[in-house]
């Protein structure tokens, strides 16, 4: 029997590695994850190499490894090295690529989450066949990939695609990256949650979430709350999706993509958080660019979406 | 002698349409322009070719011509027509590129003045190697043309670009497309002037530009003034600073361009303009993107900078 040619997907997160063989019509024929720990990438590789091998086991008879892709945070698609990771404990600049191609003998490419988001749903998702589209995943923070006539917009430097961090108010919240007021402090996970702390301070509705801690609160709760009718949930949405709206009639009016596909824990909300971003999104539309953009949810269903994502990497590298 | 190959590059401005046949160095060999005029483009056409003709006679023995070239506003690259111009008394659909193919027998591209401005800077000016940058257009309006991965981005409909209609303001200054608050109300020979009267207003302090009305005002008395020491001038220029420095931070995040270009009317004010924009740029940058983009000024000088941009959108589809 002839082997499968399959890429091996590593999807490095701040808390958990996740790895996968998929072959080339995005099937996963075994996966696992690792934790990321809490050392440096010297103590990391020995780890996932250890949990890639035990995955290979079962199927490695019938399988032949073509590449390695690989989404993390901070990465630089162009240099192959993670740098300044600001969610990673790791050192200030690492060679992934170079270090995981020279183990496997076979190519390496690395790409921040989002952008490996994007390239999964071009290959095996819903922008199959689009030109012209970008993810926005919206978890802990907010990342993006852009995809500008069917290729990644990496831009100069390897690092473009940072929605999350366009300005809404200069003088707004405190970000991550040292700034004040970036997207990302009011539309993810967290920033839906500061919301909900702002509204609560604002007004003098009860609610639900008045007995909840702000650590103990999640992105869940506020959709449950928001689904039993909760006024400041409810408003907390509407607020996420004013702000992500008007910044994605701004997207619009640059790059005019064909679909806007939203991916991470916080789409777990559907309509709450979705009519309110196309509903904002097209109000802020100049008229030539109005009901044409398609505001989807991601196409990468079940576990291994992230893993799914960076083996596209690899695939699309070998097949252009 | 063989004859030299030129593309006939035709630049159609609200007021005046300028034509030249360029070679494939960017030497325009013969130009002149013809009032794109009060009618409908059936009346136009025919003052256009007869104008082209009268251009080409004393060069017509040696040169080939190639195709034709054209930059115009609400242009569609990609069906090569003009669409609902909103500065030209046009009907709502004009397929320029067909007929204007039909008429020469060669291949005819059409695109907006800043994607031309654009291709032209790729091409012939300070954006030769680049892969990523953007030309920035500042004149009675703002426009803008992005360049990925050494493409210009035409988006999905064609109509990517319009830089000028991202939001500074959901509740601002009236525009054009029927919006509030787009960049352009802001930052163009028009934006500044409002500027200045907002300024006018907001303070008590005496200015030379009391004694002139809105009207008779333009940007070039305002670069005066404040080249003289005018101090609501010197703010104008501050405050267009201000936010076009912003918004570039935002496409920065984005694109991570290699340059950004600037180019058009307001551009002669140079430093005076220059320093807040890059100044206020900078200053609104995530970490990773600091002092890496070069600003620059357009790299096409004297008359015919928009007919070598028209023109180098045939060299482009010729060339690759």
């Amino acid at each position: 029997m002839p082997l499968t040619e399959v890429a091996l997907g590593i999807d490095i997160g701040g808390t958990n590695t996740k790895i996968g063989f998929v072959d080339r019509n995005g099937v996963c024929l075994a996966d696992s994850s690792v934790p990321t720990g809490e050392d440096d990438v010297d103590g990391f590789l020995p780890r996932l190499y250890k949990a890639v091998d035990k995955t290979l086991l079962p199927i490695r008879d019938r399988v032949k490894l073509l590449g390695v892709g690989m989404g993390a945070p901070n990465a630089n698609y162009y240099k192959g090295t993670v740098e300044k990771p600001t969610n990673l404990p790791w050192r200030e600049l690492s060679p992934l690529c170079d270090w995981v191609s020279e183990h496997y003998k076979v190519p390496a490419k690395i790409t921040n989450d989002a952008n490996a988001a994007a390239i999964g749903e071009m290959r095996f998702g819903v922008a199959k066949g689009m030109k012209d589209f970008l993810v926005v995943t919206l978890g802990t923070g907010l990342g993006s990939g852009f995809v500008v006539n069917g290729r990644i917009a990496y831009g100069h430097d390897g690092f473009a695609g940072e929605l999350g961090h366009v300005t809404v108010n200069p003088e707004g919240r405190m970000c991550g990256c040292g700034r004040r007021g970036c997207l990302e402090t009011y539309v993810s996970a967290t920033g839906i949650r500061r919301t909900v702390y702002k509204l609560l301070a604002d007004h003098t509705e009860d609610s639900e979430m008045r007995r909840v801690s702000f650590d103990d609160l999640d992105a869940s709760d506020i959709t449950q709350a928001a689904l039993r009718g909760d006024k400041i949930a409810i408003e907390a949405f509407e607020y996420t999706g004013r702000i992500l709206g008007l910044k994605l009639a701004d997207v619009m009016a640059l790059l005019s993509p064909e679909a806007i596909i939203l991916f991470g824990g916080l789409t777990k909300a559907k309509e709450i958080l979705f009519e309110p971003i196309q509903r904002h999104m097209e109000g802020n539309m100049m008229p030539i660019f109005k009901n044409k953009v398609k505001l989807l949810s991601s196409g990468l269903t079940g576990a291994n979406t992230a893993v799914l994502g960076a083996s596209a990497l690899i695939w699309n590298e070998l097949e252009g």
